[in-house]
């Protein structure tokens, strides 16, 4: 009689993507001319072509692969030399960053890696997590058996919620109480929030003080304009010995489709073992990505390789400069159409506060079905979204004139 | 203070393969000269370039990738829909098992999936697994949890091992015993042992009266020429309720760098909570694949898609032939050389018995030092491996030929 794991059953209805992708599908069916019309701006997915450079390197490598003396059978599980290098020295060290080439672990998107990373770590951690946020944190601890059952808000017992509230600009300060494992995400999905230097100061401090770990999701970093603001939790001091840090190419080079990420782990951080001794964490992670991993795909590591050449660059910010254009298109629309608006400036998300007394799967019906424009309601990315949407600025230019344009037409 | 998992201290040193890896290193800059004509027979990679009707769908798909109109996000995190109709077809339905598209999941690995699949099993199944075998099964099931500590010979406490031996063609038999979960690895990765349809009813049955599941390891299908053998559990009637299986790339595309895979789980497939019901373990797997998955790259999946055309069947057929018309060569010469030999007919592995109080690792060493050849100690999959070395067939002929004529001169 084999069994189920159980927690599992906790989850609440369909993971949000799923779930939005089905109301469109059910609307797009009964309204086919309004389908016509539809303009998403719901799931964060870039919509332009990878960058030249990309699209040379996944040509070349693809020769490479078709020949006897260049082909490439097994690379090594966390990711070839020569790209962990290009991390490393470009994303790190040349900002003043310590993270050696074997701190980096190559993998195929920040989805997985934030999941993964619980394999390696204790069911005992007490875990806070920001709310609103990135679904994949509370749906992988309640797999993973570390929550208790949900209430009807969709709070799961167990779990410290860091409640994210335009008086804390969207950032929560580090709680009184005691955690062991700390989420955070900056640029932040879905509120389009930056944590300043001085608030990731406070929560190094706070980790370092109680031997906590700092899960940070830096997979917006690119977005980052304002020079004052930290690119990496590696630019506080201590850090090192108290953070992982989640990097992805999905939205800097456009690899939705294309599938490459990274994950640093420094090897001067250390967890604690049942009997109490403290040992790194890097070694085990390691062992993680070699027994359950087999690297990402040669010609996808060329590709992302190739966002560190002087051509990808300059490519990369094009793409970043066009999406964070229509995240300026999309805030104004906005705020013309008397909603009150956050984020949008070092992130392609603008978090919207939804009218009084509209929810936010409310707001998500109303604007599909008058405006047909697909958002993501605010309540799918924990209960404190509630009373607010997320518009993603990945789109065409056009799209985005388009959407802001339509929201002011919308009457609520 | 953080917890890590305490079980991955349980492990025993490195995972096989990065430990084989670390010993040649070490003995290639020790010998140079030796190096210069070292020939690995080591690990299973394949060495022969991708298939060129492969090759022409990964420029294709780059292209399209290049281009506004055709460029690809996010995928379904199951695999498309062209990509699981093309396996359930090609794979199953044509050869007269049901198995549905959605029944499909895409993944970057076997090795991935299977370990992954423990995510949504409970933590009480009694585990089986034969010995030797492919040593992820044990390690994954060793991180999760679910074993003791391991014992001087490698074998782990609560683990059931099921013994490969010459006596049952190194196909075990059911146990008299109760067991939840039993992996199968057929054809058999280290052994090359096929197991036949009479071994695979006596599984099923089993595992129907038990209500046990059978976790089915096909990655080596493509290699049976036994029009009698079965090449899915699923051509056994009661599969569809008691088995998963894997299939992988890897091997018949030789993809092992490019990194596409795929499990079926039917629908009618169930297993128990806590509280005794019976629910379908299909729901759950979606639901794992949808959090902490995001897909398989779109250009790889269309490298895979072409495995199924006209041309990449006949491409995929000559990369098989090349493979076990080394297999025979290797097969042979080790015969001469006078050394016990099993698998390596239907498989790419060929099964050697060390000489008479040789041990695994010693006869590593002796073959390495003296042949200069990689070989993999059968001790590495199990405690039962012991006495044991693996050959493998993915080479090119010359350097087949080369190990053939080496193991003769070797004196023991």
């Amino acid at each position: 009689m084999a069994y189920l794991n159980d927690n599992y059953l906790k989850l609440k209805a369909g993971y949000l993507f799923p779930e939005i992708a089905r109301r469109v599908k059910a609307f797009c069916e009964a309204n086919p001319e309004a389908a016509r019309r539809l303009i998403r701006c719901g799931i964060g997915d870039v919509t332009e072509p990878l960058p030249a450079a990309v699209i040379a390197a996944m040509h070349k490598g693809v020769d490479e692969m078709a020949v006897s003396q260049t082909f490439k059978g097994y690379g090594p599980e966390q990711g070839y030399e020569w790209l962990r290098r290009a991390i490393a020295e470009n994303d790190f060290r040349s900002r003043g960053c310590e993270v050696a080439d074997d701190e980096v672990f190559v993998s195929d998107g920040t989805k997985c890696d934030t999941g993964n990373m619980l394999d390696i770590l204790g069911a005992k951690n007490k875990i806070a997590i920001s709310d609103p946020v990135y679904p994949v944190y509370v749906d992988t601890n309640v797999m993973a058996g570390h929550t208790g059952e949900a209430n009807e808000a969709g709070a799961y017992a167990k779990l410290v919620y860091l409640p994210c509230k335009p008086s804390n600009g969207f950032i929560p300060a580090p709680p009184k109480k005691h955690v062991d494992l700390i989420y955070l995400c900056s640029p932040n999905n879905p509120t389009g929030a930056v944590a300043t230097r001085e608030q990731l100061e406070a929560w190094v401090k706070y980790a370092l003080e109680h031997k906590a770990i700092i899960l940070f999701d830096a997979a917006y970093e690119a977005y980052i304009q304002d020079p004052a603001l930290p690119h990496s939790i590696f630019e506080i001091p201590g850090a090192r010995e108290c953070a992982i840090e989640f990097r992805s190419f999905s939205k800097n080079g456009g690899f939705t489709g294309t599938r490459c990420a990274y994950t640093v782990i420094p090897k001067s951080l250390n967890a604690q073992t049942k009997t109490g001794e403290f040992k790194p964490l890097h070694p085990l992670w390691h062992r993680r990505m070699t027994t359950k991993f087999n690297g990402v795909s040669y010609v996808i590591q060329r590709a992302a390789e190739a966002l560190y050449s002087p051509e990808g660059k300059t490519q990369v910010r094009g793409l970043v400069d066009h999406y964070l254009g229509n995240a300026r298109v999309l805030r104004e629309g906005a705020k013309k159409a008397g909603l009150k608006v956050f984020g949008g400036v070092n992130a392609p998300y603008i978090w919207v506060r939804t009218p009084q007394g509209v929810t936010s799967w409310q707001a998500f019906d109303k604007i599909l079905g008058e405006a047909n424009v697909v958002i993501t309601p605010g309540s799918g990315f924990g209960s404190k979204g509630e009373g607010y949407f997320r518009i993603s600025a990945f789109n065409s230019r056009a799209n985005a004139e388009e959407v802001a344009r339509r929201l002011q037409e919308l009457k609520w």
